[in-house]
């Protein structure tokens, strides 16, 4: 199916007094090959192309992955968790990039990306839930943030269909969402109006020379050499073949079920903002678009590569659901979908060069894909264009889990 | 997209020492026209067409209908009610007519009904939904069957899965299941191959001159014209504009919503016959089939013509489910589907000629439609070439529910 496609198109020269045009991808190669097509190796590319470096992307279906499942909470707030301040502190830069980067890229591809300032509340249906929701609620006092405290009541008042039996609640209303979906047909049009090219077919091998990654086989048969290549590929980035054992990144899928239900027209004011809560210990949200989908997710499974929906999945996100949301009874399931989350050892992302020259990952994003996908863009085209992270991605470094016997390999040039 | 189609072929001479062919449906009209191509239409079609009559079957997709979602369960014994003894021996006759009505439809179609003599087991999980299964085999007991009582631990013994709640059950092994969407396709193919002809659009109005029914005008415009009608359209039967309304038949569409899940074949012996059950007075079976689907169902909302899959009744058909046995969580949810059974104010169908001639009615089935079909077919293609009804099918007459003014009216001719 993608044998016959010649993906690495010739360049033409542009004319004479033409504004400056993409560079070129060539048959010979690119300055930096991406694999991986979803949110944040799409991003990457786009940031990366708008810097003037020529840039392809490997993927035999580009604007898929998990981003096609997610939610899309931007929730640096409300996923704060103990002992991951660092990571606070970048999904927090990453929000407060959101506005202007929808913006940015709303400009250039001239579509809607489901932006949406709506704020999210996250209750607790008991005692054990509310305690932890206190919890969370001294540790953000202590990352210096001022969140509102909210009776069962006046949670109900915010949001009158939540349950009875919401007993408290934190206002969150600085955790926006965006539309995945519509976000990854955005990236994929941005990509191309910045000259991006598009490979279609699967990288099957990172190409390394002289202990140099030079690019990657594609399941095609071709090669793309590459003077940079960057590992995007989710929950498969630590799958290509070719890459030295000490630096394939440690990441491990983490399946995730979710729900997309329609509230029809006439409850409008169904939800006006996220919903979170801990159910009997279990997260569950229910994210209300403009449009009219109403996203209720997600498991958190560690079973491989599996990405069937199964009646358990699918009958605890109802049944948390249900207990937050009692009328969502009448509501149409739409679909049920499972995605692959990028795990990693530590939760942190992978950003950045490894010690393999040429080669970067951006990839372990976990449950904040979307959420970092601004950011991601940013340090990454960083890296790519002047060979170093920004200060505030370094704690995330691929390098910090290399093997110590690779710490006397020689850095990446400065 | 029906509007340019032919679909009342023109005769053509029978060549000359051929085998009689079946009757021809000409562009001038067919001996018996049935309105709606689901289980009951097709079957009563085929018969029919046996019989020696040309018969058409008026329907945009004839195959679908109620028989697309059902589960398929043959349960006469086990779906026994009070004050429905009449209904019980109606049931029980087509349940035993199944083995040697698969076996010819089987023959003529070529096709695997998914026909399967695995019998059923009704389980209890509380005190009270035992009391309600010691009512029933005791109301079995009076009708003169001999229903074996397990308790939960021999229930257990016969199928591993279950729960360990399960306090008590009655095994009965009579009660088998079909496949409906096989036994559907069987069934338009064994009607082809009697020569029923197929219209593919849907019949707007009845046709009626004189006081007689003559057959019915179609969404494409075309007008059919039939010595009998036979509404079949399950739900929609009594929707039909022109039937008179002191005739028209008096259903109603009961929503039902049903899941398939998979059984992996790791799994083969996961359940090995039906298993039903009230669970908090609801009724929940699992229907396992050969090819490792295993049907869950079915929910019973009297909600209009909706067939939307909602949240509230996924939710309920797994946690019943779930409570039945645990080990559904890990299958796969492959399809969740609702369809429209065609309710009756006694929950009886209604067979045979109406108060207008020439009008007969084949609906109201509910929840039996499935099981049904064998007698439907013989007793619908009985009073078609005889003009009465079978001893048996006598109470079933629609005619029960005839305007008291209208009994008058003259009967149709013996």
């Amino acid at each position: 199916m993608h044998a016959s496609e010649s993906h690495v198109p010739e360049a033409e020269p542009p004319p004479a007094g033409a504004p400056s045009p993409a560079p070129s991808v060539t048959r010979a190669g690119c300055d930096v090959l991406v694999v991986g097509g979803g949110v944040i190796g799409l991003v990457t590319a786009w940031r990366t192309a708008q810097r003037g470096l020529s840039v392809a992307v490997a993927d035999p279906r580009p604007g898929g992955g998990a981003g096609q499942v997610a939610a899309g909470m931007l929730a640096a707030v409300t996923e704060l968790h103990y002992g991951e301040e660092a990571l606070f502190a970048l999904n927090l830069s990453s929000a407060r990039r959101y506005p202007a980067f929808t913006a940015e890229l709303e400009e250039a591809s001239g579509q809607d990306t489901g932006y949406r300032a709506c704020g999210t509340l996250a209750v607790a249906l008991d005692a054990d839930d509310r305690a932890q929701l206190r919890e969370l609620h001294a540790l953000q006092q202590r990352s210096g943030l001022e969140l509102q405290w909210l009776t069962g009541r006046e949670c109900r008042r915010l949001e009158p269909m939540l349950a009875p039996g919401v007993c408290g609640g934190l206002r969150a209303d600085g955790d926006h969402q965006t539309d995945p979906r519509r976000l990854l047909r955005a990236l994929l049009i941005a990509c191309e109006r910045a000259g991006v090219a598009f490979l279609r077919s699967e990288a099957v091998r990172l190409l390394v020379s002289r202990d140099r990654a030079t690019g990657a086989e594609l399941a095609d048969g071709s090669r793309v050499h590459a003077g940079q290549t960057v590992l995007a590929a989710g929950a498969h980035s630590g799958a290509l073949a070719g890459v030295p054992e000490q630096v394939l990144p440690p990441v491990r899928p983490v399946k995730g079920q979710v729900l997309r239900l329609r509230v029809p027209r006439e409850y409008a004011l169904f939800l006006s903002r996220t919903v979170r809560a801990l159910v009997r210990g279990g997260p569950v949200y229910l994210v209300p678009r403009e449009n009219g989908e109403l996203v209720v997710g997600a498991t958190t499974e560690e079973l491989g590569w599996d990405t069937g929906v199964t009646a358990g999945g699918v009958y605890e996100l109802l049944r948390d659901a249900h207990e937050l949301v009692p009328g969502i009874t009448e509501l149409p399931l739409l679909e049920a979908r499972a995605g692959l989350r990028p795990g990693s050892p530590d939760n942190f992302p992978l950003l950045g060069p490894t010690e393999l020259p040429g080669l970067h990952t951006a990839t372990g994003h976990y449950r904040n894909g979307v959420l970092l996908a601004p950011l991601t863009g940013e340090v990454m085209a960083e890296a790519l264009t002047r060979g170093r992270l920004p200060e505030e991605a370094r704690p995330f470094s691929p390098r910090r889990f290399s093997h110590p016997h690779l710490n006397a390999l020689q850095e990446l040039p400065r």
